[in-house]
């Protein structure tokens, strides 16, 4: 690269700091930053040998490009594969990697650098979090998902028989590398399943951001800069979240917009992603959050027509309706629901909202109430 | 208990705090703590319910009256024990510990509490740590080990084919009881071995406290008040390292003393407590580190001397002569040494002194130099 691409790509790179004291990291963010990565990753921790994880598929599609740009950078990498889907967010997976990595000699002083979408981040950043009790490791998420989600904020983890992400750490990742063209090689579903969670950041607290979303849309799909824009913006509103609260005792509830329905949804479905993949289940549960916030007089009827049209238009679910093969009965998601790990003492725990934009945590809505609402949208009210 | 009989326990527990930010603690110690501890329990987590993880030999002699007192104070509890013994460190118990746990639907304000020695404290506060991303915990520490050194600081986890401790977490205790009556029924042989941890402390950087060892230890032994001033002692003295260096980026390797040579004769003797136990080892380790100090001209062979002569009196070895069946060669002392967690790209990082309580971190020691002064050890110099 020239010193004026260079320069160039500098200008076009976001960088969105995630002040979390002696845990703080940037994330950066723009097209084709992959290669750029390794310069700051070699900064990070110079003389460190990095452990690359991925899965198969990613395996041939980035990895060799990262290596490549590492090893320029003076750093010496292994690279250890998963399979791909969330059956990899296993003990027998987190043992295997564990495993591996100690054989490939990663020390205290070296990192694990996840190039994945949110299982490989998962999987990764917890094995990172307790190789010899904790190295440093490095996200570079694949999938829109991945990018606005779970690769930032230190959630790391993996399912038991019990259910999703019981098993895991608050681990921050050293550095969160966001390269936007990686997004051109996803399948418009996945694409467009990782934007339901974009639009989630306007619909907690951020109206002109929704507004926008309602606008740019295409653009974003399309890949122009207004994908990095709305890349940056759901970073920078995760990450004011999780500097406000890191571990979840308050604010970062809000995080769970739509999510206690979506969790329902996907259990009942069985994780299978032919059938619905996260994102979708999160598109339908904004929709129902708005629709139950509606019905129980909190949320003016516009606003919640305006969230499920703008899911419709770009081509998502928005009702129960939606999920290819059905739900079961009102009494089987309540119940699906009352198997999260946001229930405290029996009591469901909903994000709601007074409006676009005005989302709040509502402690203890009686199960009755919640049933009674998906009757209704089941009848198709 | 009379209300009277209350006021002198309290009077005679000693309280250490582990002044560490938003994870500070408390040690409580003193004789028959065990019962008064259900009430800080209940104080710290109102409302919560609590696993007690213990061994199966263990769970018939103290688990009772810890369940007993913890009901009074209306604290739920669920036991769930382990096999006795150091191979209970390893993937397959922690993952059938960790949906134990979930199973016993441990929430994230209630507790995992472990009664029992090193193994039930490492390995379930690294469940604990891990379980729906972190769930508090309380050490009560059932060996005189334990309570001196491994119920203190935060350090869990489990081994690996490819090492001991390799796999854990840096996950403090909200609490630590040391119950210093639970020690007499202990054996003399597994009595003894923690009291080289209580040693060490003396001769790491308090010369005053290891005379008063030399003075006082069969009255340690005993039982008396001496036994609650040694243990007080050695976790004041670890407390204050631990809060210097939480994650041991520095001098929290003084805690090291002497374990460099005890891993390196646990693994030669393939961890066969028959044969040597931890603290056995760390006691020929102590003599050895002091020895090596004199060799190299640091250390007055005069405190080299004073060192062995007490571990002599209490009845430890301080030889390699002293392990049963022999160690191996110098050149096998030196690989096993190598192996260690702490060696930082090849080179080995000793815990030296300048005599009795003046140890200091030496990084970078040739092996050379080691197997050369093994030598001289094994041939009786």
């Amino acid at each position: 690269m020239t010193k004026q691409a260079a320069d160039a790509a500098r200008v076009e790179r976001i960088l969105v700091p995630v002040p979390l004291g002696e845990r703080a990291y940037d994330i950066l963010i723009g097209r084709h930053q992959l290669c750029e990565a390794a310069g700051v990753i070699a900064e990070l921790a110079p003389g460190a040998r990095a452990a690359i994880v991925t899965d198969d598929n990613l395996a041939e599609l980035h990895a060799p490009a990262l290596e490549s740009c590492l090893h320029q950078a003076g750093i010496a990498t292994t690279r250890l594969t998963i399979r791909p889907g969330e059956a990899s967010k296993s003990y027998a997976c987190f043992v295997e990697l564990c495993d591996g990595l100690l054989a490939a000699k990663i020390e205290r002083n070296d990192l694990v650098i996840a190039l994945g979408g949110g299982v490989v981040g998962d999987l990764s950043g917890f094995a990172a979090s307790v190789l010899r009790r904790g190295v440093r490791f490095v996200q570079i998420p694949t999938s829109l998902l991945a990018q606005v989600d779970s690769s930032v904020g230190g959630k790391t983890g993996i399912n038991s028989g019990h259910g999703k992400n019981l098993i895991g750490a608050f681990h921050q990742p050293a550095l969160v590398i966001c390269d936007t063209a990686l997004l051109d090689t996803l399948s418009e579903r996945e694409f467009k399943a990782g934007y339901a969670e974009v639009v989630k950041y306007g619909l907690i607290d951020d109206a002109a951001f929704f507004d926008w979303c309602e606008a740019n849309w295409r653009r974003v799909i399309a890949g122009g800069p207004e994908r990095d824009h709305a890349v940056a913006t759901a970073c920078r509103a995760k990450a004011a979240i999780v500097v406000r609260d890191e571990r979840e005792d308050g604010d970062r509830a809000l995080l769970n917009l739509g999510h206690t329905f979506a969790h329902a949804l996907e259990r009942l479905t069985a994780y299978n992603s032919r059938r619905l993949v996260h994102g979708e289940a999160v598109a339908i549960g904004l929709a129902l959050a708005f629709r139950f916030s509606q019905r129980l007089g909190l949320c003016p009827g516009q606003d919640a027509g305006r969230v499920a049209a703008h899911l419709t238009s770009v081509g998502l679910p928005s009702r129960l309706q939606d999920v290819p093969g059905g739900t079961g009965s009102a009494a089987e998601i309540v119940e699906a629901m009352t198997q999260d790990k946001k229930v405290k003492r029996g009591a469901l725990t909903f994000i709601l909202a007074h409006g676009i934009g005005k989302s709040f945590i509502a402690p203890g809505v009686p199960a009755d109430e919640v049933r009674r609402f998906i009757e209704s949208e089941l009848a198709g009210a």
